[in-house]
């Protein structure tokens, strides 16, 4: 029952994805066309700079006008992976209104303009997919917005950058600090030049904004994700963290609130304790745990980046996208019915590791208690240490909210007896 | 955009699965409606004895005529969580003749008749998915057949028998034998009475036939799967597992040859390196590793069995089905044209761990080697441990074939020097 009149696919980039992408499509040529049932053809692929040669792709198919290239009208599916905001938006919005469905591996874009992308898409009854665009090749868009459709999803915790938890697993294997882990990751090839998105948690941010959308059917906007980086992270927090059974990760976690009625999505580096999934995912892996209400925990883990696991996604979605015209349907949507209220940072409830350093003298102790108390953070164990007039003082907390434990911050601050805050770390997937 | 005639559902079965996803459906009726597009009623729920109160089912609902139920001719999916061949395999049948599409749970029906199944469903543009049929709640039927679509599976390596994994992970943390740890297993409800289906591996093989049949796109008979339980494995093989830096867990293993031309399934308990994200799977966890080209190590996570995981997962499909009627469209079906050759356990390629009980004297060691060396089996390791004219030789091998090592196992029995082989383990996962 195959269908002979190809689809034509247009490949929008042709760097480490596209490249990967465009060799895989025509090695693996009878395998996608069997579980397609049509052959797929690439049909032009639109590239910054003409010129260079690019193995396996016929010159004559490559083209620098993108604009053209999807406004061609005979494309049935756009794959875009170039990145950034434009001109990937129009390039897209422009090919759903020429008839093309979109797979695309964007997490920015995404995250900055899901909502009219997806409307595009539905306005125009075409395709959006793009599984590449969170975690690399692990499958979780997939799975969150359909194996886990008839299931409440109440939180997601994930290592979804690849660079950030090559160096923290560095840091934690070795005791080097956060430098020296980041120059051997730049070294390897696992950090960029300039690694702020990564080690500022910009990216995984995107990816938060993307997995609460879906997970809990609302729209969260890159802006109500609360983000903090990872490089003030130290080896005294590693210390820290194995002095109580933990290691430390930067976490993307999306959660639902107990009552059900809000959800909040945040990054930020974390202890988690050694026994969870999480923490023995190593080097450059990926990660996301979700919990929902039937299923109960699952773990999703595999490679987060790089050019063959992200085609791997892109294909995937290339297939599903492709039957899907052959049988005149679309697949899900974006899916925001539920329009939970996103709350803000203060609103998060969690627990947390404080260092202090404080005078070495009697009563300070006291003192501090009395300070988280009159700010309704209820202590857990405390640790002091001192020698030579100084001392240090470890305060685990119970759970609490944001909101009350930066009010306790910036009440100790100004004690005279607290010297300074060394760090303030929050414990998770307890 | 919501349609207002529901979808009807008809329910096979009210156990443990059944009642929960009634509760679910009921429960959770608007968030279904939402994420499909029109709401899902209950229209019928066969159970083997009416009489029993089943809460939160209209007794009008329940009926002892699954049959009347299958054809009653306005059902729009059949969810089947009966189990075992028949009735459950003419009423799936029967379902289809009658215009409904089927999700079912059914391991053991499927993995024996599965390709008729498709074929039914494909005859009738029906669909037919199961998730739930293959570790519980963990996705992954759906990321095999449609997120790995564009890519090309090389290994299948699973966990998939809870009750298994608890009890051999019970022997591994408190060195008890196997007898004491079923015993626990049983009082805990991790077990049935009888547990066979679970020790001997037959549930796994089921298993593993469904995985590798949609991995390799090659139809796989339950015959095809070599199956060896795991009532022999001693508290001995988990010390010698320790020494060896691993411990051991039952596997359910599909292999795609190296040349690419064949495959091979497989169940049987195997030692993995700690190292391996497997060998951390802990109680009655169930956990999928699969190998890919382009996507590289995947690992998917979470609870293999229960009424409510188990129910997620149907759920899940019964969403994508109620989606798939609701724009005309069917889901993939069965993907056979890779059409491998099924090759049997001799063909397998491996390492193995034997512990040989000898005789206490001089050019035992030499003997040993020699009958390794005659069937082109190379070892890697040998450790002689003696005293009072007993002694143990362990042989480690590099890797060799299923065929090969039996050949010298069956040697190595027939030496007047080789008192008894005390154990051959497979160590895989490196």
């Amino acid at each position: 029952m195959m269908r002979t009149r190809p689809l034509k696919v247009a490949l929008l980039g042709c760097g480490v994805v596209g490249s990967e992408v465009a060799r895989i499509m025509t090695t693996h040529a009878d395998d996608l066309a069997a579980r397609i049932g049509a052959p797929v053809e690439l049909a032009g692929v639109a590239v910054r700079r003409t010129g260079k040669a690019r193995e396996g792709i016929d010159p004559a198919l490559v083209t620098t006008d993108a604009t053209a290239l999807v406004k061609r009208g005979d494309i049935d599916v756009v794959v875009e992976v170039i990145g950034g905001i434009e001109p990937a938006r129009t390039l897209i919005t422009t090919a759903f209104e020429h008839g093309a469905s979109v797979v695309s591996a964007n997490k920015a874009l995404l995250a900055q303009d899901g909502a009219a992308l997806h409307a595009a898409a539905e306005a125009h009854g075409k395709d959006l997919y793009y599984e590449a665009a969170v975690a690399g090749a692990i499958p979780l868009i997939r799975p969150l917005r359909e194996s886990l459709a008839g299931d409440k999803v109440n939180r997601v915790l994930g290592i979804v950058n690849g660079t950030t938890n090559f160096i923290l697993d560095k840091m934690d294997s070795t005791g080097a600090g956060y430098q020296e882990a980041l120059d051997e990751a730049t070294a390897l090839g696992y950090a960029e030049a300039d690694p702020t998105a990564d080690v500022e948690g910009f990216d995984a941010a995107a990816k938060a904004a993307i997995l609460a959308g879906i997970a809990f059917h609302t729209r969260v906007r890159l802006d109500d994700v609360y983000r903090e980086g990872m490089t003030e992270v130290t080896a005294a927090d590693f210390r820290s963290a194995k002095e109580m059974g933990c290691t430390i990760k930067l976490l993307a976690i999306c959660e639902r609130s107990k009552d059900g009625t809000s959800v909040t999505a945040r990054v930020h580096p974390a202890m988690i304790p050694l026994s969870h999934p999480l923490a023995s995912v190593r080097g450059a892996y990926n990660a996301v745990f979700v919990e929902s209400d039937a299923a109960g925990q699952l773990m999703f883990y595999g490679p987060g980046a790089g050019g063959s696991p992200t085609a791997s996604a892109v294909l995937g979605d290339l297939v599903a996208v492709c039957r899907n015209r052959l049988s005149g349907a679309t697949g899900p949507g974006e899916s925001a019915y539920a329009d939970l209220t996103v709350s803000p940072m203060g609103d998060v409830v969690t627990r947390y590791h404080i260092s202090l350093d404080v005078a070495d003298k009697p009563g300070v102790l006291a003192q501090v208690a009395t300070v988280f108390a009159e700010h309704g953070v209820s202590i857990d164990t405390v640790r002091q240490q001192g020698k030579d007039g100084e001392a240090s003082l470890v305060v685990v907390t119970h759970r609490a909210s944001d909101a009350a434990l930066s009010g306790t911050v910036e009440a100790l601050r100004k004690l005279d007896t607290v010297r300074g805050v060394a760090s303030i770390m929050r414990v998770e997937g307890e």
